[in-house]
């Protein structure tokens, strides 16, 4: 039998080097001193345009300074000191949006470039160049954590993340690592070295945010194995498998304590818990299996913190999907975050109620549909001003989305929302606050 | 060149027989000639077990009256009457966990299934022959609405509904037809077939729920083209385009208002508007685009049953994930739907204490969480009494689950749950109603 005539081969997609290759070394390089891109400015904040490079780590030493902060509008926000104007900064800012972005995730796969800390600081700082943001946010991922704790997690393409061998039994658990196996500082260095090499190549311009994801967040993708539509299996845990489901949430609870005491060493300047799936439980289940432990998270890490002789930095909580009353007043009676922050669909005048419930003073950000940032210019500005309206006058608040920016975001819908809130809430915020 | 040698073919699967000749024929009198699968019983309804039998066509005329009622618990409950007991069924009780629907199902596809009366409605009896349920709800699908007008919907395995043929853009909406050009009686005629079919089959062991999508809903399959992770497409287009958003949602309701009249007419005792996609939209976005559609839905078919002298049944509206109190105080206060239907990250008492805001007595319906179903029985009436609980006593309950029925749901968890409904609620229902 004759062989068949093979077609010409397309040209193969030349693979990204290896990591730890001088090839690899060679391609951060030629990515880092590429002319960097950013808008056109002058930012109305008054901090850029600017290149911001990422800093040599070799000018560095553990002992060098901080650069003093000039813009501390989203920490004062935060700490609930009256402000002239409303921070904003945009969840996922560091992201696919960018050009930029794009072509610097081309170097590798993504947990590479999370644990390649130039390249975090790279993509930390894209957004900050181009936009006059408020604040920056690490690059990195929730699930750096279920790492630690000795699972495998592959980002794909398309798909999303992908935990081979999720734990789908309570005796599966025996695959993870116990507490006092799981070194954060040395198993996460990658982060809290790109946090360092981030606040100092922000060069002062805006604070930088850390970030985990919260207890109840990160089981959900241990269980499921990845994403999923409403995370059954999980949800499935709390009921067949109480202690279980309270064993899993204290052993993460107590790795993220750690690993955020250990950003802020590195030089966070705020955190941020992400409680992405926290929608998804009943309220019995929010009060059992979610609300005991983000509590101690945020109380841990404030008392360790001060204990540590570490800056005091304020904490932020996203229970994205729990919009109810009930749900945001427990968060303000009974947790230590000072911000919470709301997806779009929760309806801001209930949630300034629920929270002035509270004896102390809690701020909230959001919440913009990021449907919004498809629109015209005039378009945004309207609704960015309904947005900012519907939250009242007198300040304590932090404009962001109500989730984050998408792939296909265009870049000028950020550039005009963000305008738009320097624009409209000066107004706002000198005026005193509405009584609930 | 030599022919490659084939490797010897696997044995094709049958492709189900064509609808409309004699072998399909066949194949549904096979079907419905089977011995009917039931539970052993008798059931704790009384109501139980039989093989209600799928009725001969010929035997009966437009004029056969319908069977008397036996069970109308979930009637009562809907027009808030005192019951001895909260009446239960579960969304997608027709369904793919029933190993009879699944063998039924392969006659044919999905929307030949809805499309051919006799098999919708040996569909909808399968599982009032197997549990105590106190009703029952026809086997269609949403999507029936986009097709008559005039959209192309298919139902892939394992993907869901995809609509070819989005409707993208404002000027796409061309390809729909004119509210003129829709003839319900007839486009919809097999619906109408099968609800009174059913009726009569039901031989009144339960009443018998129609439904259809609310109009946001059915606009984001428009839109989106299919199913979605949060609809940014139809969100966009709601902030975009208003005017044409308001164009598109008032066709479709004002095909859904004769079709749900039709409903009546042909034999529906109560009608549900499914909203699944209500939690996506901002305050601001459901107080226009959502709340107004579902009002004057409920409001004109409401007036046209009784301008036709057509029964009056009562509404249920199932507004999923929108949990907010002023959303469930909206929909009291400003719409005539008899029951709201809770998902299960709602808040019981809140959504009694926001419902309770109406003039008018408004019932609730929900809200297990469907996860609580594959646990053991113990764990299923622990949670099962909760929910209970979690509504407070007085009745003016239909419990069900929170979302539908899932295709690995084991047979046994339902049973168990509307088991311990029937033991645990006449407690409940016999104490006076707690004040919010």
């Amino acid at each position: 039998m004759s062989a068949p005539v093979a077609a010409p081969a397309a040209a193969a997609p030349v693979p990204p080097p290896q990591p730890g290759t001088p090839e690899f070394e060679a391609a951060i390089v030629a990515t880092l001193s590429a002319p960097a891109k950013w808008s056109e400015g002058p930012f109305s904040n008054g901090t850029g345009p600017n290149t911001l490079p990422v800093l040599d780590t070799a000018s560095l030493t553990a002992d060098t300074p901080f650069p003093a902060l000039k813009n501390d509008l989203f920490l004062r926000t935060a700490r609930g000191e009256a402000c002239e104007r409303t921070p904003v900064w945009c969840h996922r800012q560091a992201g696919r949006y960018l050009p930029e972005f794009k072509e610097t995730r081309r170097l590798g796969d993504f947990f590479t470039m999370c644990r390649t800390p130039r390249i975090a600081v790279e993509l930390t700082l894209q957004p900050i160049r181009r936009f006059a943001l408020d604040a920056a946010i690490i690059f990195s991922d929730i699930l750096v954590i279920p790492q630690a704790l000795g699972m495998e997690v592959l980002m794909k393409e398309g798909v999303g993340p992908v935990l081979p061998a999720p734990i789908r039994t309570p005796d599966q658990m025996s695959r993870l690592k116990k507490r006092e196996e799981v070194d954060v500082k040395s198993s996460l260095k990658y982060v809290f070295d790109a946090i360092r090499l981030c606040r100092h190549s922000l060069q002062g311009t805006v604070p930088l945010i850390g970030f985990c994801g919260a207890p109840w967040t990160l089981a959900c993708y241990m269980i499921e194995g990845g994403g999923s539509k409403s995370y059954t299996q999980a949800r499935r845990w709390l009921f067949a498998h109480p202690a279980e489901s309270h064993a899993l949430l204290s052993l993460i609870t107590d790795v993220l304590i750690e690993y955020l005491v250990e950003q802020v060493r590195a030089g966070a300047q705020a955190l941020e818990v992400f409680d992405t799936w926290s929608g998804e439980l009943t309220q019995q289940c929010y009060d059992e299996f979610i609300l005991p432990y983000v509590r101690k998270l945020a109380a841990e890490v404030k008392a360790q913190t001060k204990a540590q002789q570490l800056p005091s930095v304020p904490m932020t909580l996203f229970p994205k999907g729990s919009d109810s009353a009930a749900t945001l007043r427990a968060i303000a009676q009974t947790t230590e975050y000072d911000l919470v922050s709301l997806d779009w669909a929760t309806n801001p005048p209930e949630a300034r109620a629920a929270v002035a419930s509270a004896p102390r003073s809690v701020g909230l950000q959001g919440n913009l549909d990021p449907a919004v940032l498809y629109c015209s210019e005039e378009q945004i500005r309207a609704h960015t001003r309904k947005m900012l309206d519907a939250f009242g006058t007198g300040g304590r608040l932090v404009a962001n989305l109500g989730h984050g920016m998408l792939p296909d975001h265009p870049l000028e819908g950020l550039r005009v929302f963000v305008d738009e809130v320097h624009n409209y809430s000066p107004n706002l915020c000198k005026q005193p606050a509405q009584q609930q």
